[in-house]
Formats: C-alpha cells, structure tokens, sequence
C-alpha cells in the first residue's frame, strides 16, 4: 500500500510528524539574526546529545561527507593511522584514508565479527615512537549490526597519545557515546540515524586536541574544512549556505529526544535490540553478531532453510515493512533489522508478527507465536 | 510579522507550497526500486533544465560543495587555470584553486563591472604551449548582481581547447545556459536559487570532454569524487545516501518548471530584472552593475544620500521584505534586491512598492509613486 510503507532499515529511519512539518516551513534567510538563533539553539542541543563541551559541527552532507572531514582535517599524507575494519564503512574509511596519502595500517576482523582491543593495545604499544597519529573506528557497523568496543580500544589509544576518530553514525543517539567521558577526538555522524530526520545533514564533533593538530594538518580541503565551520559557528553563522529547513526538522527532533531523556532513549534501543534478538532466536534465525557485540540500532540475521531476499520481498509486498539486505558478499545471506530512531515497542512487536507471517507463507517449519512471545517478554514492563 | 516573511535575497529563495508540501512526505529507502524511479526521472528533468545530454550529478552539499566537485574532479596540482574574479565567489574558485596546488592566473574585474573576455582571449592566444588546463568563470556573481559575457569568453576557450568550469548557481533557471549548444564542460548549480527549492542539494553537469581529464585528474577526494557519482547515476543510484526528501521536492519544482517551459523562465526573469532596475532609476538610487552585464537573477543598488543598511532594516521591520546587503568591503554600501526563483511579477510590484514606503519614512526625496510606475510599465503584458 503506497504511503503504508514501514522502514526497518538502518536509514533512512522513521521521522515524527512534527518534524515532518517543520520542514515543510518557508525557509528564511541564512544571514539573519533569526537564523543565528536557531543556530545557537541546535548547536546547544547537540552539544547536549553528544554529551560534549566540544564544537560539534553541522554540514551540509552525508554520514560520510561528515566522517570524511573528520579524517582529513586533522592529518598530513604519510601520517600513519590504525583503521579498524569489520564490515562495509570500515573498509571505506580505510579508503579514505589512501585516497588522501595516509600510511594505512589496518586490523581487520571477520565481517559479523567485533574488532579485537587487543590488537588495537598490541599495536599502539609497539608504536614507542609515537608514529601513530589517529586510530580510526567505526563503532556500530552497520553493514553487519556489530558494536564494536570502542571504550575499551579508546583506552588503548588514550595511553599511546594519538587522536582516535569515530564513526558513530548508527550509534550516536541509539547507545551512549560520552565523548567528554572517554575523551573522543572526532565524533561523526549524519542526521538520518539517530536524529529521526531525513538525509542531508552531516555532525561532526572536534575535540581541543583535534583542533591542535588541525593547526599543523596539511590535506588539502576548503568545502569540508572544519575551521571555517568552527570560525563561524562561534559566531553562530555558518560559512556556506546551509540545509535551512533540516534545521527546523533538528529543533523539533532536539526537542523531543530532550524530552524522553538520553537514559530513557538508549534504554529504549537496548530493549528493541534485546527484544529483536529474543524474536529471531526463539524463530531458530541465526543472528550474524554476537550478543556481547550486538549493535543496539541493527540486528542482522542469517537465516538458514529460508532465503533471506525472499524474506525481505514478502515483508516489503504483503506488509510494507522495508528490512535491508546484506552489502557486498553478504547480498543475500542476510537481512537486517533497523531499529534505530523514531521507533516504539509497538513497531517491534508489528515488525516481528510481520516477519512470523512471512515466515508462514514461506513454509519455513517454526514455533507460530514464539518470536512475537519472546519479544512481547523484553518488551515486558518491569513490574 | 511572524510568517509573513517575503525573501528578496539570491538564496534561500521562496519556496512553493506544494514543493514544501512535498518536502515533508515520510522518507523511503534510497536503495528501493522506488527512489531509483525518482533519481530516474529528476535525473531526465535535471537535463532538460541543463539543455543537455552530459551527466548532471546530485550532491548532498552547498553550491560551494559543487563547484569545489567541479573544479578538483578534472584537474591535479601544479595544473595552470585561469580564474575569472569579479566578485565574493570569483574570489573563493580562486581559494579552492590555491588550495589544492592549483597554478592559478586570475583575471580580475572591480567588483561591480563584468569580467573582460578580451582579457580571456589574449591570455588564452598567449598560451600557444596550451599549459591552460582550465578556464573557472562566474556566470551570475551574486556578491554584485553583474552577469558576466559566459558566450563570448567561452568562445575563446573552446579555440583555445582547456576545459571550461562554470558557476552557474545564480543563472541556472534564471537565464538561458544552454550546456550542450555552447559545449560548456563542468557546470555546478545550488538547489536554493532557481530551483524554487530549500537549501541542501549541489548540482554538477560534466561533459564528456571532462569526463576524459578526470581519468588522469590526481587530486584527492571521495565525497566529492564525481565518478563514484556517475557509476551509481548510470544505475539511478547515489553513492551515499542522498536527501531523500530534497528529492521529493526536486520532482515537484521540475514539474512545475516544465509547465512552465524555459523561455518563459528565462523571460519572467528578464522582465522582472528590467522592472527591478527601471524601477531603481525612476527613483534615483544607482544600479551597481551596468545594463550590459546585469543579473538576471539580482539586482545591487547602490544608494547615494539615505543609507542601505536602513533601507534593509525598515523593510524588514515594517514590511518582512527581507533584502540582501553587500558583502566583503561593499557591506553599507549596497543593497541587492533577489528576483531569483519561484517569484512573480506581483512580488516586484510589492517590493517596489515597499520600497518607496521605506524610501519616504527615511525621508529620502524622490517622485512618489515613480518606482511603481516603473516597474508596471516594464511588466505591462504585450497588447
């Protein structure tokens, strides 16, 4: 059914009404006092929702538009950097950063599988020379629904000394990110995440220590150059045109993540996550990450005796709940469950008995009513 | 008063109702049959409004983000180019050049007059060694409201044989840019400005030729690397994830501007330039650029004896008619009346008219009801 359409992918995620509307305003001018003030007043509340005292910055890009700025403002060609890669977007930072010259040294691990901190801790103690100058991560991976640790790899890096750079596209706002608590660099992230706004907006926060390096980081770079951001965000400008209307959008969705609470948002995603997981696990759907490193805005499942793009299209045809598929080598091995954003128990429990129906059609041999059960007992208020 | 606000600035420009409306439809999957279908057909409307068969790619970016995808996509360090400068963004093509190790020769103008092709012409003809890769024009520089000679300079640059990389982001939907009649290579454009849309979409059209200096052009970028854009464009797909709901918006305004159709644009916005400027001079306030070399798309004035600054603040206060200032050393020094986009012969009408309340309140002496006058005779339909 058109305008029936459910998205259960990892963005873009559901957007309020209200938000809705507020994009739908008239935009007005870029240069006027009114526009400084809404400036100010999303940069308050970003600052908020990053947990930080750092500049966090807003562009007009994507995810990776943001977390490209967040690599080359602070590094030179042939600096080295330590990449962690598990999964599609990790892989790509790595391309970045080869793109622009850097000497790239990568820990990998099976996509479906977390990076080890202790290779992270095995390689910056090697580094005695302090060669290493940024350890870049992507904390929830959302081609394979990991969470990788990155408070623990974090430690590692705040031992060596270098800048660690975090991708925190499906994890800022789902799970907590404290930058100020555990001292993260550069933090970014795009606004159809998260936020529960359409595309079209990118974050990146920069810590004091970033903004050292940027003093003396020599990538060439003028539209994603973060100081010129910095420059005229103090004075609450900005220095191109900016997405007037998604701002309106980011007051609203401000607002209401103000209102529910940070606790009461990650509690929210950690109980879809575990009630995600229960669901799949009580259908015998393998998931593909394990639970100790299970992303709290994805979960990704492999099915076995049932073809996951079958899945996907009776999902999408009889009920019009969108899932995503599986990226690069995983196309068609898995599909993957957004529950990230502007999502309620409701939709999981609409989204598990979806899937038992589809299941049904598909003649795939389960308990009826186990994942819905399972689900409706993480889903249980506390009495 | 609130909501009553009447944008007469080159961008954001006033947005129609049913474009805003469009803008806050619930997002869909930008991987979906569904969005390839809308990349698909605002892609084809894309080269109608562009008058060509080249690629014209959809960033998530400013038209700074644009232009910067045009210039570093064709070009590697140490490359010559000729950069045209008669204005704030003359002067920033020029920056970006600097700043990837460009050699950069500038042709400069005062800010106020066009850009002198003879000037293009004999530095092209000196170049008999053809180390000219590229020639970086300003169509419409909108720091001024001067529309420079693009055909003419253009002409010599096709004798000559470098690549030419236009701004085009206050004359494209304004005035007539035919891409393929004229052979012009990189043209990037700003969805905020004859797009009758919000900010938050770039656009970049790239010819063939320009295709062939990408395959050697050596500078880093991955945001902004037109390929990747162009491989997914080939598919109706997008790199990253694009802004969902811009497109939304980008069907509505094409459609609009098809019924329409592009001479009667380009006329709407010829007539409201002529009464703009007849209405300026009927009272006595200077026009900054010359008739020969006016913008289609702004209109700078620069008024002796009653001040800019206050003309632009009671027309704010008192009428929500918001006008733009000058920028850089013109800051007080002119005003710059928009006449860009979704705007109707009406809206002159209520500027000017707006205009001479604010003109007499400052207790400027002109002939009352001359600007209005004006402007009617200049709107006043064929008989």
């Amino acid at each position: 059914m058109d305008d029936k359409l459910m998205l259960m992918i990892p963005g873009p995620t559901p957007v309020p009404e209200q938000v809705l509307r507020a994009l739908a305003k008239h935009p007005i001018g870029h240069r006027s006092g009114d526009f400084s003030q809404i400036i100010a007043e999303v940069t308050e509340g970003l600052k908020w929702l990053h947990q930080t005292q750092n500049d966090v910055l807003i562009l007009t890009a994507s995810g990776t538009g943001a977390m490209e700025a967040g690599i080359i403002n602070f590094l030179s060609p042939g600096d080295r950097v330590l990449v962690g890669n598990n999964g599609k977007f990790g892989e790509r930072w790595g391309k970045i950063c080869e793109v622009y010259g850097l000497n790239v040294q990568q820990i990998t691990a099976e996509w479906g599988k977390p990076l080890d901190p202790e290779a992270f801790r095995a390689a910056l103690e090697a580094d005695t020379a302090k060669e290493i100058k940024a350890v870049i991560i992507t904390h929830s991976e959302t081609s394979t629904g990991v969470l990788n640790d990155l408070e623990t790899i974090n430690r590692s890096v705040k031992a060596h000394g270098a800048l660690i750079l975090v991708d925190a596209v499906t994890s800022l706002g789902a799970t907590n990110v404290p930058i100020d608590a555990w001292g993260l660099d550069v933090v970014a992230s795009g606004s159809q995440k998260g936020f529960m706004l359409p595309p079209g907006m990118g974050f990146v926060s920069v810590s004091p220590k970033a903004w050292e390096a940027y003093a003396t980081a020599k990538m060439p770079r003028f539209y994603l150059d973060l100081g010129k951001y910095r420059k005229e965000a103090a004075k609450n400008s900005h220095p191109f045109t900016p997405p007037v209307n998604m701002f309106y959008g980011l007051q609203v969705s401000l607002a209401m993540m103000k209102k529910e609470g940070l606790e009461n948002i990650f509690a929210r995603h950690h109980r879809h996550m575990n009630a995600t997981r229960a669901a799949m696990q009580a259908l015998n759907l393998p998931l593909f990450a394990a639970e100790q490193a299970s992303s709290p805005a994805i979960t990704a499942v492999a099915p076995v005796n049932v073809d996951s793009e079958q899945i996907r299209s009776v999902m999408k045809k009889q009920f019009d709940i969108i899932l995503a598929g599986g990226q690069d080598h995983l196309k068609g091995k898995i599909f993957r469950v957004g529950h990230l954003g502007f999502v309620s128990d409701r939709d999981i429990l609409t989204a598990v008995s979806a899937l038992e129906a589809t299941l049904q059609a598909l003649n795939y041999e389960f308990t009826s009513g186990a994942g819905v059960a399972a689900a409706a007992q993480v889903l249980r208020p506390a009495s």
